[in-house]
């Protein structure tokens, strides 16, 4: 591995265009909607397969989240299979939902010849309410005989609720002539917060690497990516972030060289851009909001800043309504908990100046206004009270989050 | 002072009804809409008056929070007046914003023939934007001449931003044969967040008290009510609860005997009456919402559930639509990061109980949302996890949040 090591470019393609992985999904009738996809399954091929995940802090934690935590420990990180339904959490479900996780992967072993503890299932959807996992159970065989590499494209728009658009990232490179190949779907809209949310992300590569590597790696790229998008500071109960690593492009990943930081790009590449997709299809979004936090004492100064105005609604609100009302953006900072003058920050939006040493810039109150009209924004914070940086993705708050979220169940 | 002492009653009244208070409200044009109430002065005629106030916790604190905290400690609490305007929060505006803030005070302490440290004033409205000050300067003369107990009851209405209806709660009780009044005011309505919000308070009353006892009283009362309200999270620059005390009742409340705590009841009801119209009155909000926490962990850890439940739009957004989904409760109390079993948790509003033990208590689900669409609730959690208990006032989130502050400033 070398300087002149070809970048990552992303191409088109779904979760098997990685060598070694096959997918499939079927509507099983969990969501309301009739004929939804709403079940799938992703199957590695290749017994050398590594797996790692991580997944929601919230103490209340969903069955399949214990349960996938439970089985990488369990299977030393050599997990081959996923299991993913929308329509339902299988959270706040109780004993009768540890049992659905299970018997899910139970009978998904049997019919791919794995053990369970080789399984990872993951659930998103309403929270409370049982899972019908005779629903599953009918399914499992089914969804076993349509696994093939065609039918993986369909995975991405299973594992949809609110979301409006499927969310893929497929990015391609060459390590010593061997083509080498990540592919990421996500799905997140509503209960997004950093720190993980009620999102889910399984990641395929053919990339070779022990599972304890993939781990770190995978938690580096999620901490650049997934935890920095936020859409309504309500952290879930089924966040999963998953990859597995067939091994079969050949190419082996390894600590001490530089193919360690080379997949690390490549792998933040198609977390990062899943992360903007989510935060672009935050429920009733209407702009991608890019919040950049410069020149903060320490970098957890930074963060806090930037958080406290990506999850302001007052700050969302006016975003949604193109007000620039940089007032709301410099009170968020001010009570983040961090430490500048107030006297010494800067705003902007885009290229245009709001604020300067704390006071209005004197810009011009229209151009402002049509700059925040466009569908991506750039907030640009400066404390000028030190060198440290961060950035979090969000998007505008509008009536369409209040109409989704007002009635979710009915 | 004895068990025996009379309890404190709600009367009709205004901030003039405690003795030696004369205050009154005229239309300065700060506020775009013309002849609305805009700019009112409270004015103590008893040279023995005391001041307290508590301010905003941002670090970002408006001009007028930095000139009052400063004339307090001048003054050593001897303040007698008080200037408010609402339409412009004189926040984020700089020097001349600290300029506009002091002229204001030295003016009227010359009007009224007292020290400029003791006047007191406070701004709520829009931040980042200059502050008039020779619209307020031209009135100060004209609301000097109307200082009397009559005009009192327009500064309630004078304060108002995005509120609906003035916010007054008047109590009286006595003492050794003497009546004794406590009267307060208060405006708030978005930027609400516990440890203080857009929100201004002025109290006043005819008990007498060291400056010191005034400011522990308050303090104690304040975070028993205004601390403890909830509309979007976000605490603004401008939070103010200034109470003046001019002795003339003669009632004398003094550290050690049990006028303290008979004082602190009456002085924590106003503040609670007031907070909970805040709340009710929260911007958009057709709900008014109790949050109560019993059977934590910690003090800390019942507060942290409160005040994440409070504030997870969610949560906030489900009860705009009576949806019984009581998941997110337990999703924003799992995030909250108080530490307790998922599967003891019990989760009711009013009296009907919709999860028992971490699942779905199998309640009526049309019985439900009946009960929730009343306009008052009370969401019941118990953590079984120890005997501390907390409660926040917040409202529920709808479309005429996002109306109102999208365009909040044009």
């Amino acid at each position: 591995m070398s300087r002149s090591m070809p970048t990552w470019e992303p191409i088109e393609g779904d979760l098997a265009t990685p060598l070694g992985f096959r997918a499939a999904a079927v509507a099983a009738g969990i969501k309301k909607t009739r004929d939804a996809l709403d079940l799938a399954m992703i199957f590695s091929d290749s017994p050398a397969t590594t797996a790692a995940g991580i997944f929601t802090t919230n103490r209340v934690a969903a069955a399949p989240v214990l349960l996938s935590r439970q089985n990488l420990i369990g299977s030393r990180g050599l997990c081959r299979a996923i299991v993913a339904n929308s329509g339902n959490a299988n959270a706040c479900t109780g004993k009768e939902g540890m049992h659905a996780a299970e018997e899910t992967a139970r009978v998904t072993a049997e019919l791919l010849g794995i053990e369970p503890s080789q399984v990872l299932v993951a659930s998103t959807g309403v929270i409370g309410v049982p899972l019908k996992l005779d629903l599953i159970l009918q399914q499992l065989p089914h969804l076993k005989e349509k696994l093939s590499r065609e039918n993986a494209r369909t995975v991405a728009q299973a594992i949809m609720t609110t979301d409006t658009v499927p969310k893929t990232c497929v990015v391609r490179s060459e390590a010593k002539g061997k083509a080498v190949h990540i592919a990421g779907v996500a799905k997140g809209a509503g209960m997004i917060n950093p720190r993980m949310a009620t999102m889910l992300s399984f990641i395929t590569t053919d990339a070779s690497m022990g599972e304890r590597m993939l781990h770190n790696l995978l938690r580096g790229a999620a901490e650049d990516s997934f935890n920095r998008v936020t859409v309504d500071g309500d952290t879930s109960t089924n966040d999963t972030v998953v990859a597995l690593a067939s091994g079969l492009s050949e190419t082996v990943v390894i600590p001490g060289n530089d193919s360690r930081a080379w997949f690390a790009e490549g792998l933040t590449l198609v977390c990062q851009t899943l992360a903007r997709m989510i935060a672009r299809d935050g429920e009733g979004a209407s702009k991608l909001v890019t919040v950049d936090v410069i020149g903060a004492r320490t970098p957890l100064d930074a963060d806090r800043v930037a958080r406290a105005i990506a999850n302001s609604p007052l700050v969302k609100t006016a975003l949604a309504g193109a007000d620039p009302n940089w007032g709301r953006i410099i009170c968020a900072a001010g009570y983040s908990g961090a430490k500048f003058d107030p006297n010494k920050i800067d705003v902007s939006v885009n290229s245009m100046v709001l604020c300067r040493k704390g006071v209005d810039a004197g810009f011009d109150e229209a151009a402002a206004h049509r700059e925040l009209e466009q569908r991506e924004l750039l907030l640009h914070v400066d404390l000028h009270a030190g060198k440290a940086a961060a950035h979090v993705w969000t998007c505008d708050l509008t009536r369409d989050y209040i109409d989704i979220n007002s009635s979710y169940r009915s």
